[in-house]
């Protein structure tokens, strides 16, 4: 497994996972298989989004409609860390995605990207698992107990 | 891997991917393992559903809720295309849904469908992957480098 | 593959998988590979959310933002079982979650749990499909058609 740190800038933050996803299925010698890409945290997602400034706002956008950061949240009543909406947003995204591999590629659309996206309020150190699954071609049949 | 080829209307186009991926998971031999359905492009989506136009029309309502048609998207300041909702609907249902595979069947319950969401405003050709690994049998432990 | 038999209390019922899930990965034998955890059935769902009362409060507020429970609904006129806002939280929040698999554990954040939602309107006798693919170490490579 691949295990890959990032620094993000806090909410909002969304960066491009692409370049380590490709190389991570291409260093794993697999040319017919799956491919999990997984935040590691309760703040923060993996999605696919076209990689673009315009976009990275609008998600927020439509973010803060399910999940306004001002809205009143259970979880801040508990625990006084007032980032109820970064964990509301972080769960209704998803910690993965997982990508199909052929010919030893992950498949994506032109415009496709697979993003880690920061939804916690400040500032963090963060690891994204990448996992790779299959063989070297046809459909994948492995020998049990192998 | 299974490459599946679709027409869509445009937006609001729902579409059961249910039989193909039943047939592909089949073709594929595997009786025990995973089955990944992925949306290539980022203007669609692969969820589960009950297939039904009633659900249909609410998931359009839905998520017009979230990311309404007319708002105001910098995705359209940007590169005048129009479909920011389109993107922004896309990257919260996510590209992909994985279903574990059974007795050389995808687990799903009886009224759950695995279907092809178009957010795109026009009709497209769209291509679905499909990808299975697994084994014949048992819990799954592939050789290395085997 | 492990079948995980659960009872809900109905809508808003959240329960955590976590233990369940470290155990099937244990009881696999796989130390690097992928894990599905994905619910059986069209009004439930799968997550991962830091389990803690506040935020099961909190997730169930979003949702109703986005799916009210006494908004119209299409499913509702055509079928009269009036649950179209289950459904329609369940497809936003998606079947399934993957992990990765490292050191034969699931890979996940400290405050990360593997939540089931129901989102159905009454108590529901429920399955948890929990599968397993990999091998013992490494990338996993497997051998076609072994």
């Amino acid at each position: 497994m691949k295990r890959v740190a990032i620094r993000t800038e806090g909410e909002g933050d969304v960066q491009d996972l692409t370049p380590a996803v490709a190389e991570a299925v291409r260093a794993s010698g697999v040319h017919e298989g799956v491919c999990v890409v997984s935040a590691v945290g309760s703040t923060c997602a993996v999605t696919t989004l076209e990689y673009e400034p315009g976009l990275v706002e609008d998600l927020g956008a439509a973010l803060e409609r399910v999940a306004p950061k001002n809205a009143r949240y259970a979880h801040h009543e508990r625990w006084g860390d007032y980032n109820g909406h970064s964990h509301i947003r972080a769960a209704l995204l998803g910690p993965s995605v997982v990508l199909a591999i052929d010919g030893g590629r992950p498949v994506l659309g032109t415009w496709q990207q697979v993003v880690f996206v920061e939804f916690d309020t400040r500032p963090r150190e963060r690891e994204v698992a990448i996992q790779v699954v299959g063989g070297p071609a046809g459909p994948q049949r492995s020998k049990r107990n192998a």
